[in-house]
This record gives C-alpha cells, sequence and structure tokens, in this order.
C-alpha cells in the first residue's frame, strides 16, 4: 500500500457520490481513483464532477486494479454480499454501506468471507460520527450518567421516500429503524435481548398498501436490565428530527436538532426560532467525511475500524425481530430469529 | 349554597395542606371552614396555620355541617370510596384526591351514589392545570399538530417515597404512572385501548423487595391508532424531570421542564444552567390552585367539574391493564379488565 | 413590637395592592392593619380585599397608632420624603417605593431623619429580589466569573404608559432606568463616577411633546474600570423584556426572561415558543413578595435592611447625571452632580 | 474570461490558507492557478496543499499572467492598497482583506484606481455571510421587526493575539471592532453618523504597554436616529463569542452563538451544554466559503460585488472616529473624521 490510499467506488448514486465528495474534497492522504456503477452515465458524472481518473465498466475491474487498496461499496443492498466476498477475496479493504443484507445467511457468508481474507471491513453506520451522538456516547462511557437505565431515541424523516423505494426497502425496520438499533448499542453500550414493536400507516396510505408502516415504536430490551424506547415517523413536517436521550442512575445527557442558524425573532404575534435541517445530507455531511476518515484511518494504521461487520450484522437481527413482533403484536426475543 | 362557598377538608397531611392554602390564600369567594383528621393534631396545626375556624372529629361532622357545600378529600387512598358515598349522600359536591381507589367496584359504587346524588365530583388530577400541559393539550385540541401520531411522556422523580409509603401505593402503575395515564388521555384526546408495560428494579433493590419496580416504560395504543410512549423512573438525580411531547400529522408540541430561574454560566470549564425544580409543590403548585379553582368555579357555575368520576376511573383500568401486561411481558388489551 | 410585626399601608394604588397582597397572602408573622390613602375609596377597597382591620383617615393617624411598627409608603413620589420624615419621627420602621424623591436635598432631609431616629429604612428596589437576577449577583459576588469588565443589561416595557403618567415621571432616567441604575450597581458590586446617555422619540411622538424620551442607551464607568451598558425601550411589543449579562476575566452569567410556559411548537412553517411575560406584576410577583419579605426579617432580626437608603439615594444622582448627559451630548461624571 | 474563473492569490498566510480551501475544496468552476508570498516557502506549502500549479515569485508575476482572471490578496495590510492599485492596472478583478488600509488617502487612492480601471473589488467582511447573521438582515431589510431602533452586537475573542501582533493591528477599534462596524451597517441598514468609545486595559496589560486597549464599548449613532451598542472583549474565556440582536417598532431577532454539539448533560450536580466555537476558523469557515463563492459569482455574472469598496472604507472612517472618541472621551462624528 502507498502511504496515499487509493480507492475505488462502487456504485455513483446518492450515498456514493457523498462518499466521493468526502474522498475528494475533506480527507488528506487518500485519492480516489477509479469509480463503477451499473449505469455507467452514473459512473461518468461522478468521475467528471470529482475529478476520478478511471470509470471502470463493473466492480472486477476494480478488484482487478492492483493499485486500488480499498473500495467503498454503495450499490444496491442485493449486491452487498457478493461484493464484499469478490473484494475480500482480492484482497480489498471494504466499506460497505448500510445494511450488509436482509438476510443472515448472506451476512454470514459475507463476514466469513471477510475474516478469511484478513482485511478490512466497515459498516456504513454514519450516526456514530455525528457529534451530537458521539458526545453521548463518550459522556456515558465515561461513567457522565452512571448506570444506564433508560435510553430514548427519536428519529423522524422529514417526508417519506418513493413508493417504489418502500417496496425494496426490506420494511421500515430494516431501512429506517436500523440506523436506530445502531445508535442504541452505540449509546447504551449494551446488546439488546428482545424488542417489541408497534406501529401503524398514520403518514402515506400507499406505504400501507406496500404491505409496509411508516410509523412505528420499539422497545428494547438489553441484557444489562436497560430499556430503550425508539419513536419512528415517516414523515416530520417540520423537518429532520433525530434526537436522543440516555439516562442513568446518575443523570442523563440528551441530543437535540442541529439547526440552519441560531437565531430568534420575536414579534407581537409569535417567537420564532429556525425549523431543523431538512435534508440529510445536510444534517449528517460531516458525519459522513468523518466515517470516512475513521476508515481510511483503520486502515492507514491497521487498526480495527470503528463500525465491524459484526456491527452490520446485530441491527439486522434486530429488524427482522422488530418485524415479526410487530406482526404477532408480542415481544420478541432476539434468539427467535438467531439461534 | 351562600355566594361564598363554604368547603370541610377531610385530610390534613402534605396534599390536604396544599389545597388548604390553595382555598384560604389563592381563590377568591370560598371558605375553608372545617377540617379534619385522622391524626387530631394535624387538623389542629393546618387549622391553625390557615386560620379554618373548626375542628371536627371526623368526616361525618363536616358532612353534617350545613354551612358546608362541598368536601375536599385528602384522606388515604382506602378511605375515599367511603367518604365520597357518605358525602354524596350527604349532598355535598366532592373533590376527591387521585386514585379514587385501586379496586374498580369500589370505584363504581363511589361513583353510582355521586350519580344517584347528583353531586359534584372533580378528580385530583393536577398535572392537567399546569401550564405547560395546559398550551399542549390546547395547541392539540384546536388542530394545531394535525392528526395525532406519537405521543411521548417523561415522568421521572427526584427521589423515590420510602419504602413504607411504596408497599401501599398499588405500585408504580397506580400510584405514579396514573398520572401519565390521565396525561396521555388529556393530551391525545383519544381512549387507549392496548397497554404494554416493561421495567425492572434500577434505582432501590428495597423496592423490588416490596415487589414493586421503579423504571417503567409504558406503550399505549390509542383507539384512533396513534401511540404513546411513557417513561418512569423513581429517581432523576437532576430533579423533577416533567416533560411531554405531541407529535401529529402537522407538527409536534412539546413541554420541557421548569426551572428555578432563568439563566446561564459560562466559564472555561463549562456552561451551566439551572437544575429542574426538584420539589413537586415547587414545580406543581400553581396547578394545585387552579384545579381547586376550576372546582369552586364548577360548583359556582353549575357546570360540569373538568375531571370526572371517570376520568378517575379510567387510569386506575389503565394502571391494572399495566401492572397485568409487566407480571405477563405481553400487550394486554383495557377491554382484559374491565369488560 | 410584638412577636407579629403590624404595619400601616400609606397609598392604596396599584403597587399599594401589591404589597398589601405580599403581606397578607403570602408572609407569615406579619399582620397588615391599616390602610389610608388620599382617595378614601381606594384604602376602603385594598381593606376590604386584602382583611385590613382599619382605615384611617391620613398618614398621620397611622403614625399615631401605638400598634403599628412599621409603615410602607406606595404614595405618589413628591410625598414621599415628608411621610418619611414624619414616619422616622413617629419612630416607625420605613419601607418606601422608588424613587425616593426627585430632588437630591429632599432626599438627604428624608435620611437624615431616619438616620436621627435610628429606624430601619428599605427602598423598593424590587428586582434585587428576582431569582434570575439574585443568581447573577451571587455568581459575581462569589468570583464565579472573575473580575467583572463587562455588564450589558436590557430593559424595555411591553407598552408605553400614559402620557400624563409620563408627564409626572420626572423623565425615563428616573422613572425606568432608576430600576437599572440600581441593577448595575447591584450586580457588578461596585460604584459608577462617569455615565454616558444617548437615546430619542422612536415609540410615540407625544412621549417626545411631553419633553421625554422612550428609548435610551446608557453606558456606564465603574470606579473599578468595568463599563456598563443599559438599553431601555418603552415598548417591546413582544413582551416585558428583562434580561442582563455580566462577562469578566473567568466567564459570563446571563439572565433571560421568564415565560409563561415552557413550550415548543414546531410545524412546516415555523417553530415556536412563547412570548415573555407581558405584565409586571406576573413577572416580577415573586420579586415583590420576598422584598417585603425581607424587610420584615430585617425588623425583626434588627439587622440591616437589605435595601438601605443610600441604595436608594445612588440611583438619583445617576438619573440627573444621565439627563444632563443626554441634554449636552457628554460624558457626565457623578461627581458634577453631587458634589 | 474562460469559463472556469482563473485566479491567483497573493499572499499564503493564515487567511490565504482559508480562502484557497475554499477555491480548491468548496466551490466548482473556479480554478486556484497560481500563488505567491513574501516567504517563498510559505507559498510553496501552500500551492503543495491544495495543488495549485503555480508558485510566482511575486505580484507582479501573477498580474502578468494572462489566463488569471482575478486576484485575492491576504498579505499585509500595509500592503493591500499598492497590490490594489496594480491589480486594477492589470485589469484583475480583486478581492481584498479587511481592513483596505489604515489611511483613508490610500484607500481613496486605490478606489479610484479601481474604478478607473472598471474592475471588480470585494472586500473580505466575510461575517455578512455567516448564516446567522444573514438570518438577521433579511428579517430587517424584509420588515420583520419593523423600524431599527436598537442595535446590540456581542463580539468577544477567546482569547488575545500576540503582543507583536496587537503593535502593527492598528488598535482594537480597527483591527477588532473594524467587524462590528461593518456589520452594525449591515445588520441596520443604515450609515452611522457619529460614536461615542470607551474602554480600557482589563485583559492583558502588555496591550496597555503596546498603547492598546483590551476591552471596549462603542456606542453608534445612525443617521434615521436607531442607536447601536458595541461591546469587545480580547478574551471570553468560555470562547468565541459572536452574538447580534436588532429592536425595532414591530420585534426583534437575534443571533446566539454556534455550539460543537447540541447537547445537554444533567446530573446532580449541574445541567451541562457546550461551550461555543472557540477557534475563529471552526465558528466562521462557511461564511468564508461563501464570501469566496460570492465574489466568484459577482464575476461570473457581472454583478456588483456584495461588499464594495464603499463598504471596506466606512468602517475604517469609523474605527479612526472611535480612536478619536476613546483618546478624548466623547462623542465623535464621523465628519470629523471625513470631511
Amino acid at each position: 500500500m502507498s502511504t496515499t490510499l487509493n480507492l475505488g467506488l462502487i456504485g455513483a448514486g446518492r450515498i456514493g457520490r457523498v462518499h466521493a465528495e468526502s474522498l475528494t474534497r475533506r480527507i488528506g492522504n487518500v485519492h480516489l481513483r477509479a469509480v463503477t456503477d451499473l449505469f455507467t452515465e452514473a459512473a461518468q458524472t461522478c468521475a467528471k464532477e470529482f475529478q476520478i481518473p478511471h470509470v471502470y465498466a463493473d466492480h472486477r475491474a476494480i478488484l482487478d486494479d492492483p493499485q486500488i487498496d480499498a473500495v467503498v461499496i454503495c450499490s444496491a443492498t442485493e449486491t452487498h454480499t457478493q461484493f464484499i466476498v469478490d473484494a475480500a477475496q482480492a484482497g480489498k479493504h471494504i466499506f460497505c454501506e448500510k445494511p450488509i443484507a436482509l438476510d443472515l445467511a448472506k451476512i454470514d457468508a459475507a463476514l466469513a468471507a471477510v475474516e478469511k481474507a484478513g482485511v478490512k471491513l466497515q459498516i456504513g453506520f454514519n450516526r456514530r460520527f455525528d457529534a451530537n451522538f458521539r458526545h453521548l456516547h463518550e459522556i456515558v462511557q465515561s461513567g457522565g450518567i452512571g448506570q444506564v437505565h433508560l435510553l430514548q431515541i427519536t428519529s423522524r424523516d422529514p417526508a417519506p421516500p418513493p413508493i417504489s423505494y418502500i417496496k425494496g426497502s426490506g420494511g421500515i425496520f430494516l431501512d429506517m429503524t436500523i440506523h436506530d438499533f445502531d445508535m442504541a448499542r452505540y449509546l447504551v453500550g449494551d446488546e439488546v435481548e428482545e424488542v417489541y414493536a408497534t406501529g401503524g400507516v398514520m403518514v402515506e396510505p400507499a406505504i400501507g398498501q406496500a404491505g409496509d408502516i411508516d410509523t412505528a415504536v420499539i422497545t428494547l430490551r438489553f441484557k444489562g436490565g436497560a430499556i430503550g424506547i425508539i419513536n419512528n415517523s415517516r414523515q416530520a413536517v417540520y423537518g429532520y428530527d433525530q434526537r436522543a436521550e440516555v439516562f442513568g442512575s446518575q443523570g442523563a445527557v440528551e441530543a437535540g436538532n442541529n439547526l440552519p442558524h441560531n437565531t430568534r425573532h420575536s414579534t407581537a404575534q409569535s417567537v420564532e426560532s429556525p425549523k431543523p435541517l431538512y435534508f440529510f445530507l445536510e444534517r449528517y455531511m460531516d458525519s459522513y467525511a468523518n466515517e470516512m476518515r475513521s476508515f481510511v484511518e483503520a486502515i492507514a494504521k491497521d487498526a480495527a475500524p470503528p463500525v465491524t461487520g459484526l456491527d452490520g450484522r446485530i441491527p439486522v437481527v434486530m429488524g427482522l425481530a422488530a418485524g415479526k413482533s410487530y406482526r404477532e403484536n408480542r415481544p420478541v426475543r432476539l434468539s427467535e430469529i438467531d439461534n
């Protein structure tokens, strides 16, 4: 490996372009050398925008490039595990977007390939790299609230995605709540053993017709006894609502929303402050750059990536358990899903 | 009834004295004429402090006083229904502290006596009269957040009560959460049909030894589809934590904690703001005065009291359902308790 | 003096009634025995509302009542010094509303009479007893911001008083800013030696026609080197705006406004929080009760009152200096006024 | 001019590198083609870090490069006007850091050269491009607070610069307050006609020995009658304190500080929130990128730059007037400086 890390990008869609921006504009000692996408045009547009020198025909061409040290997998979810296996066998380090897959057997096969190859794998749970949630994690880890008793996560999108997206998403628990499942583990520092999920179609009837729900509340029982609550909605009309609180024996720590500016306007009618940032990229762009920086550093320093393959697998188990809980309206132990 | 309403106070303990203060110092056109308590000394001390002219031997003496228009029942929970029945039969209007009773049959008998006598009955869910929660209620009622989707209530005491109190309390759901059950109905404006409760002993092992828990999370399913979440703890070391948020199709409205002063102290070490008010009387004194004012007004104007006997009964059903849900670790429909 | 302090109220207007409420409903070990007012009807109404047993013809009758230990002077400003002198000569302790007078010679005569008689005198700068400003004072006094460098006071009324009031008020600096002059001394803990005042008629032309201004900015130079800034307006349309910040070598401490409730309403249009409390009695009622409690305690414990006659005199000097500074548009030293 | 704008950077010190980062990483359709610096090594380091192809010997070489459309002047203040004149004569558009110069005659000569050459000139008052202050400006401009009555600017550095810097800075009014003078004009939308400045040495005696002060309060009288107050300190130990409030006939709008994260940590001891961002680059990086983007757009669209040469000149007049006011302890009209 050269002192400058060379990377290849597999998948030049929205999230692929986010990582391309981080790698080309925000991170030092790294070179985004090649990009590929099922839609050649997307790859070419991306290459032009971010001055990526090579556009390859497919992921194989990236894996065959001996100059490339690591790949960033941003393709469709159903291709993730195949690309992970191929990249591992080619000896490339791997960053892969969440979820690894919606099927545990595929995930296990991919993780086994990674382990066998001895390459590094980091999963794209970017919110761990957000300044708000990182601070909560640090306060909890440093004992700043004592023993954790309760966790509350409010996670609401500003508007629902297209129905076409919903249909292929694996459902709200595996598409949206999966971020919160990861956040719950990250903030509490413990594993969940049972979930109870309830919810409904309150925002958009078409989501119900597609077999999904758009509003959900999930209760988590952690092994150490703490209880977590996640509430999700596909539509908070006032903006992207991303908050959390961890409460314990010695106190509590909470994160509020990020705003476009810190102002207040007072009139005879009202006192107004800004709405939360609406678009996920405005809200989380720094966290995307930070996670990619961590990935690059893990490789440079030959250290363990901060979000491992197992960290990618467990939220899928939680999502499957939540789905079962919702359908059967009863608490479901994770061991029912993954025994 | 004279233009000045004459009242008798039954029970001169902590909450009785709160109401005595409201009636003698904060509300006009009302006269607190008599007080009684099992402990004569308590009645005498109260009479002296609030200049109540008569100390009667027992509640019967108050009911026999033809000058008295209404009674305020602040005695031990197990005496409530008997005193309600007696007062109703004596033709006195009744304000009774929550919970009416821990037993539905007793409650029903008391409510029947009230109805037969045609007197007014108001139950002491004081938090409805708090400025924060009242504003939430008004915003929701006026359509300010559209259709309600989610409700979150955080309700945490600053410190657990004595174990002796815990033992006679009916358990956390009937003693502490009962306020939040009422708040949930008040804020959402709908009835709950199913609850799921989980929790544990995290604060104080002696509470567990007394057969109770000190930390709880309760999920509520409303008839109209909305979902509510209540989280309770017997100990928030930073103070009395009383917050709520209602989220709907057109927005959200939330209430934060009340603070002793609105200041901020910035140094090289930290930026500090005050902790929430610690003591429930500091936090809720205004609401106690407001509820008593509403009771007096309801009598003066011959209007329905704002918190009815049924409003007192339903949270008991919810508390019983929550207890069953916790013990059996499954969602429980209210119809299982009250059919 | 009996163990219960007996007081007489001189002046039953708005502020007189505020103190009557504190003395009769909020403070123990005190008895408001008599009231007088130029308008007999006002005295009678007040007596009835607060159950004051005696309505006397004039202040002399109060002073002649041997049962009365202390008087509360709430009459028109021009009568203050005469009543102080009379009360002192009668051996009564004195609480007097601000300003003592608009004329230094009269003030000095009154303070001399008080000193000669050896009675206690407290001046009604109630804001010192407000929880927000008291906390700032305590932080500064305890060294929590190190050496004081800067002070900022924002003090804006919700709406201008009637022009008739303006005409007899002594002008904005002696009527409105006088509170902030006292607050400046209280917060910084030092004396001012020079002021520079500027301002204008921005709110209400009639105020200008009455020879006054309605908007002002006053810069204060303290003896120890600190600099203070006060900004005043007769009309903040969003409510009563009462804030302060003290900044020093080790940090800063600031006080925000008090709100009617702690809520936030988020919609697709805006995020709204409540406007500051509008009416001065809502905002400062607790401080009025606290100052009267302090007065009563000072007498009971034979201690120095917390706001002395000198504390009442100095802000008048500052107001006179500010007026001169404004008229001459130059910094004016207090020694030019009071040499 | 090509569709991609080619720029040359004159001065590769701290602020030069800030603009280099904006131009190479954050703005499209722009190419930073060359850099020069008195210290060749600084130019070379900058060129390497930001992949700037040419390092030229001096500013003449940049002006002689026919490919270069515009220059960004970040050299020492005393060189600004010469470089502006030279660049204008070479037909290059000009972005110049503030202050243009400390001498009005030099400024006027430079502005005359710009006007004669017909090139564009933008001055580096970056804070106009900050999201907080921009929002205040927009609210005021759109009539959101009615007629402006008062302006308050709190502008405090986290720590004083080296004494060597202080000595060549022109003094606090021309080095630090100059930003606030610009902000005052930007927020109020009117010109100042008189200033009164006071202050002292409170932070660092060595600043006093260098003939400067470290703490200042400046009162501004605007032509339209509004009054502004600026308070400055060279050291706010809790971080970079950058706030403003504009108050008017119909309301007020205020900007608070930006924080590293939006969290709150509550314990039995305290409730802590984060300190303001400490370093000016963290606080204002976005504004630097935005101002450079505006400069590039003004050239691309052949529009007037948003911060003109006159906008650069007036705050210097204000700074000179403030200095005179401070020395003579009296209000000084700007016409005394610039007649």
